[in-house]
């Protein structure tokens, strides 16, 4: 996985930047290696609501990066953070140079994504249900990623299990 | 893409009937061309509610095949159902034979699980800001798979864009 590493770009944000907005055309994930960022979302009414803080280690940006649509909502910095940052491009060149680094690297886009999604689902489906104890979403949020890391991330082949 | 049409499997499910319960162990996706499912989660009190509902041309089960984790949610039959699977060993099968084809497959899923998450973050977002227009759950969430779904899903190559 060197030539993985080797195609990240590393990024320092201040505290109060602003990584991308919603709307914003992008194709580039990001990991946070130090900081914190929170995502923010805007409602149907054009309310922000802070969707979800990040912390080390975890990712974002990468809807936009898979989905070719333009970026779902704002990352702004709340904890000066570092970060590396992979766009298509690298996958590009990643897909044609080293086809087993870039399958790995898909499958665990793509398991993140469903991870964030099933947590997803269980909020909505405490909404629904009337529960209250989903209403301070970032720390909720957060704790759920976290926990629902595995070590399958770490470069399982695509194999069967 | 013809490999990968040769490895789905037909199945026909009658109304009323389950085809996985949540927390089953299960490494199969499902492509429904007939018919409606729904997908049935619980809540943290144990309440049984109805997420969302799908039709043809929709897929449900790929979170588990993905992730290495139980089933999130129950998958039910409300009309009379055709669908397609394809499972973990399917998927490891292309893998070795067909590369590009595993490649454009699993990007699809990807791009399937990422829309889905715009759209259930969306959702949270709603009811974060107090909106009460996203109370219908099934209706909203199904037409907004639609709108979502892009040309990108018939067969990219997973080049720059």
């Amino acid at each position: 996985m060197q030539r993985v590493a080797s195609a990240l770009e590393e990024h320092d944000f201040p505290a109060g930047s602003t990584i991308f907005h919603a709307g914003e055309l992008g194709r580039t994930m990001y990991l946070l290696a130090q900081g914190e960022v929170e995502v923010i979302a805007t409602s149907a009414e054009g309310k922000r609501i802070a969707l979800v803080k990040l912390g080390p280690g975890e990712c974002f940006g990468e809807m936009a990066l898979i989905e070719l649509q333009p970026r779902s909502a704002t990352v702004r910095v709340r904890k000066k953070a570092k970060a590396y940052s992979l766009n298509n491009m690298d996958l590009y060149n990643l897909y044609r140079e080293d086809n087993y680094a870039f399958v790995i690297v898909l499958q665990n886009i793509c398991r993140i994504v469903s991870r964030r999604l099933r947590k997803a689902d269980s909020r909505i489906c405490d909404f629904l249900a009337g529960s209250s104890r989903q209403l301070n979403p970032a720390v909720g949020a957060r704790r759920s990623f976290r926990r629902g890391r595995s070590r399958s991330d770490r470069g399982t082949p695509p194999g069967p299990r």
